[in-house]
């Protein structure tokens, strides 16, 4: 009990560091995105009102592709964040992922992270999350069909986080055998298994084992937006871990070039391009470059905290960006979109 | 009439945020002229006072390779700034291109554009103007014939804003049969059809598309200057629209990269380069990339809205620097000056 | 005798400019190890608490791959910061390299660099240090046996810093000489020699020759970090000298190239990278690019000032990042760090 | 005589403005030479003291590759200026060119260039200079010698400034002719021919024409150091003019560029690299590009209005840095400094 009201204490300290986050941020490493610039359509034979940004999510098909992804929030906020989003998905079409269901998994606290959240979002894909730490400290096919149930999830998300753990008071860092253990969760789990970053990126390499063990779904979660180093940072007490975690706050992938090499290597899996991502511009980018869906935590966060309306505000400003995207490229569709010609395209060849 | 009112206090707003340009535009997205250097000639076997700047434009002579580019204003303050243009461009020498005639087609305010303009300006090329929107909303033909006659126009010019109209609220965004119709008014024209963008440029592919529909020059007007998103933004009364169209102000192809590109594509087409000139050393460095004529809007503007007198020295000034970028390039005239060496040229080959 | 407080009172200057070093010092030039990024292994399966991260110096072998490098200070400031620097290293297991011992052996203050060095670091490397300038003056084989032997030193370093020598008022600067008289003390010597710069750094060609006459490592001490133009020009009483001094003050080889370059040449040599490192980080990239063991002066000098516990505190730090980079990088020894994939990797091929 | 006061009080303003240079300065185009940086030697086997950085200027040794390069002031200011530059130039043992001898010729105003001159300065290598409008305006074999006999000069100096004229009220532009009169006049004068420009750079390819037309060296006044548009634009009185200035303030050749390219075109002419050049370790880049001796004007200008001593002080500082760069790159003499290896060289290659 001490030890989840510690969890749910650290919870909500990210979300006022994230939502805090200073100016001096923008010094940081960029997704990478900003580089990749389209070349202007200035005569579209096309309607914008007519584009159709719509997308599949395994057996359902979202309005745009759009994933919210997961966050965590500490027990009481986490139940209204839930909330607000669950209802905004439900009425903007698009995916919601659930922040780390540890602690309802644990019977502590659910924090919104129960029948009730697919009361509020009936027909959108929901996807459970829980940690690779998890796995190490001894969860398996229980605990994960119990995440996916609990909510009654389409998927289910595993998080790896080892430079959050490292830098952390007391992280989790013995992670021998995490791989076998998602291979076998991906044979054994009913629901599609995705696994994702938290903002330090998924290498080609790694996609492509995960895939080939049997992974349905990569969310790069690239390098570029939250660092994990520096909330921690943020939140350090000792002026050690605190120079620890700033010394990796610029570590990782890059999102742009996260989403290109995982693509040339997985070209057939759903691919989820995310972190950093802030307009709908970013997410055309992200998917000119290979993403199938993109997932945005941090730039919707301020209104996820605030009400469902600001949420779903928030992202149809996205998918009107994006609509402008394709309208301007002339792309009738997404896939069209991933081919629009780029001007003087970014070496992201490996 | 209220939407004719509409549309006069919108194209005010316009020149008002143009004028006011603040400085931090200068964060924006460059021309891509900067980086267009020219080899010295320290010994020009020349007298700067012979060398000969004149142009072509289809039958008539400039005495410099210069067009007025197209600006609309509000109806009172148009017909000053169209007389003060049509004054200084006789006087100069130069082509002048008249800002948007849709409100004076359909009879609500001539802003200028009738047979005063011509008077002012007996012997230079004018050029006509019409938006693409205005085809696809029903123009055709004759209202086409009635924007050149009423002006006695060389020639006509229909622009393309797709951005524009995708960031402004109401704006015109379905553009299904435009190409179709600019190719029908190519065919039936009584006078030569320029197509031009706004100031996000026209692509090599399209520019070729268009000459092969029979449109007789391309102006491509590239990003690096005037943003019309950076515009609707900062006219924006609701938070989601200026959000969304400050997500585009740096979109578009930079004006260098468009001219070298359209040249490329179309190797003898009259090419007019616009977009972000600011200088006569500018323009030389446009023409070196293909240009054979170039544009200026924004910069001439608060000349414009002062006095003839004040057009003139304005671009006065921005001749004798294209005089000198000759004269210290040892060019004799602009098809030398085109063949001029270039220290470390950029790469805009695509 | 004079000349000794002299000596000794420009010593205590070094430490006083060193450790007011103002932020003003970060326009200077980099050390090119910001730009080696490594991809990041979002799973690695190991633990983090079982990375071996221990390394062979001759014989005897360290907990970490790190060396406190060479500095000398004033006769009673360097007994103090020896004896810290001497306890901390014993308790980290890390080597330590002395500062200058020209006025111990000269006879005129020891500085602490005595027997009690020893009893304070029992186990751990310790290398004696004297300068070419001081081998053109007369050092031979019995001076740097007395250097060795003062301290029971297991290695002697000859720094080489020409630069320093020329821009300060009065310096050595006739080289003649000196790599004959290198090569007989690495024929001569009953222990290893080790030749370092003193951050200007030590090129391909030059440490190839030197291991050829039989120099047993390296440590290119590039530039990045410390620069004794910039200390001397601080220094200097007299504007010509300043002025001369800031001339050089970006003099040098980068730390990076510097590593990289003398690894190609001398591929199967004890390899010190050092210059201007900071962070565990900083370790984990001279690793990459081909160092072995790592020195750092600068940022220790603060806590060497201070306590024995402060330097372990620093030391600590810097090894929990190693392995903290080693741990996201999948590296489970720093054999496989050295082949841990990097993303867009500098060219530092000469 | 109107006119004679005219230019006099032109040129006083000239010596204000660069001795006022603002730090604004330090925005415009670089010389090209911060990016060549030399590989140190860590252990030069030299001693400083023997160092030979002596240069051959035709017939007479110079004891430094240096030139004080050609600088005009008004008349009682010249004076003054050219006696400090004569009598430490003298004690240098380095070269003096004097500034433009037009009034001088013309019988008005001596301004120090006559017989008194050689008095202070008995040795060393002495150039008149004349300006190519000069040429134009009728100037010929006759003018040219009385230039060199007035101050017993070893040598003519023509310089080429078409910027300059092009810019200012009143410049000569009529250039035809003037390769052929120096052709006439490499020809026909008793001393060697030394073309120039004043800071916008000479170009490989006229370069080559002039040197086989007979011209004995060349001296490239690359841009990057003063900038005579600037100059003018600070000076100009009406808005036009200023405006134009300053739109060609970063114009021409950068000063590594010109010397690189000149010497790979003319591989045995004398080629003096200047414009722009601060220090010795500048100097040394410049030699290391191809220049045989380096040439420096802005950069003295405030010692040469102050005295002698001061001008002797500059450049001994200068040849200090110079040396110094000889001693860390291993280079005995300047010789070898041209084949030092330098780390990552820029493309200067055309
Ligand atoms: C407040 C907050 C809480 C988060 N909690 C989780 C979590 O519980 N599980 C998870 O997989 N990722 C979590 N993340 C990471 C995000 O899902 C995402 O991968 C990362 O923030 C990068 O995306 P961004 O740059 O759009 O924020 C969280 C992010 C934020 C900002
Ligand atoms: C105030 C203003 C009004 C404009 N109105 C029109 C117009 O009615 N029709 C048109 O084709 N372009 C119009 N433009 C666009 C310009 O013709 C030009 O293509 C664009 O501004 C880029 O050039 P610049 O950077 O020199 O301003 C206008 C521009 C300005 C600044
Ligand atoms: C205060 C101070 C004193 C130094 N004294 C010596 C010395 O006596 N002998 C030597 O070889 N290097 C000496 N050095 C140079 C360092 O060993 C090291 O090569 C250089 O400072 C670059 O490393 P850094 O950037 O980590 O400081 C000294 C450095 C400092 C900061
Ligand atoms: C005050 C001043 C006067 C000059 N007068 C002349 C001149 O009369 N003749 C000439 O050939 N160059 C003249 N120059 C140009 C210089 O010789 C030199 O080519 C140019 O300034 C670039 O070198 P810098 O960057 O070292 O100043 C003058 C320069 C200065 C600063």
């Amino acid at each position: 009990m001490a030890e989840g009201a510690d969890i749910a204490g650290r919870k909500s300290d990210h979300i006022d560091i994230v939502l805090a986050a200073s100016p001096s941020e923008s010094d940081r490493i960029a997704t990478g995105l900003e580089a990749v610039r389209f070349e202007h359509c200035a005569l579209p034979e096309l309607s914008l009102a007519e584009i159709d940004v719509s997308a599949a999510f395994f057996a359902k098909r979202l309005k745009a592709p759009l994933l919210i992804s997961s966050m965590t929030g500490g027990p009481e906020r986490a139940a209204r964040i839930n909330a607000h989003l669950a209802e905004a998905a439900e009425e903007l079409g698009i995916a919601l992922a659930v922040g780390s269901q540890r602690i309802a998994i644990e019977g502590r606290a659910s924090g919104g992270l129960d029948a009730s959240l697919r009361r509020r979002a009936p027909s959108i894909p929901i996807l459970a999350n829980i940690g690779a730490a998890q796995l190490v400290l001894g969860y398996g096919r229980n605990e994960a069909m119990r995440a996916v149930e609990m909510i009654g999830a389409d998927a289910l998300i595993v998080h790896l986080n080892p430079l959050q753990e490292a830098v952390q008071a007391g992280g989790d860092t013995d992670w021998r055998g995490v791989l076998g253990k998602i291979g076998t969760l991906a044979r054994e789990l009913a629901v599609p298994l995705v696994v994702k970053e938290v903002g330090a990126g998924i290498s080609a390499s790694l996609a492509r084992r995960l895939v080939d063990l049997g992974v349905a779904a990569i969310d790069v979660a690239g390098a570029g937006g939250t660092s994990w180093a520096a909330v921690e940072a943020e939140r350090a007490a000792d002026a050690r871990l605190k120079r620890t975690a700033m010394v990796f706050a610029d570590w990782g992938i890059p999102t742009a070039r996260a989403i290109a090499e995982a693509r040339a290597a997985c070209p057939d899996t759903l691919l989820i391009g995310s972190g950093g991502l802030k307009t709908g511009l970013d997410v055309a980018r992200a998917i000119r470059l290979g993403a199938d869906l993109c997932g945005q935590a941090a730039a919707s966060l301020a209104a996820a905290d605030h009400s469902s309306e600001a949420v779903v505000a928030h992202f149809a400003a996205v998918v009107e960006e994006l609509r402008i995207a394709c309208f301007c490229t002339g792309s009738t569709d997404l896939k069209a979109l991933k081919r629009a010609p780029l001007i003087n395209p970014p070496d992201l060849a490996g």
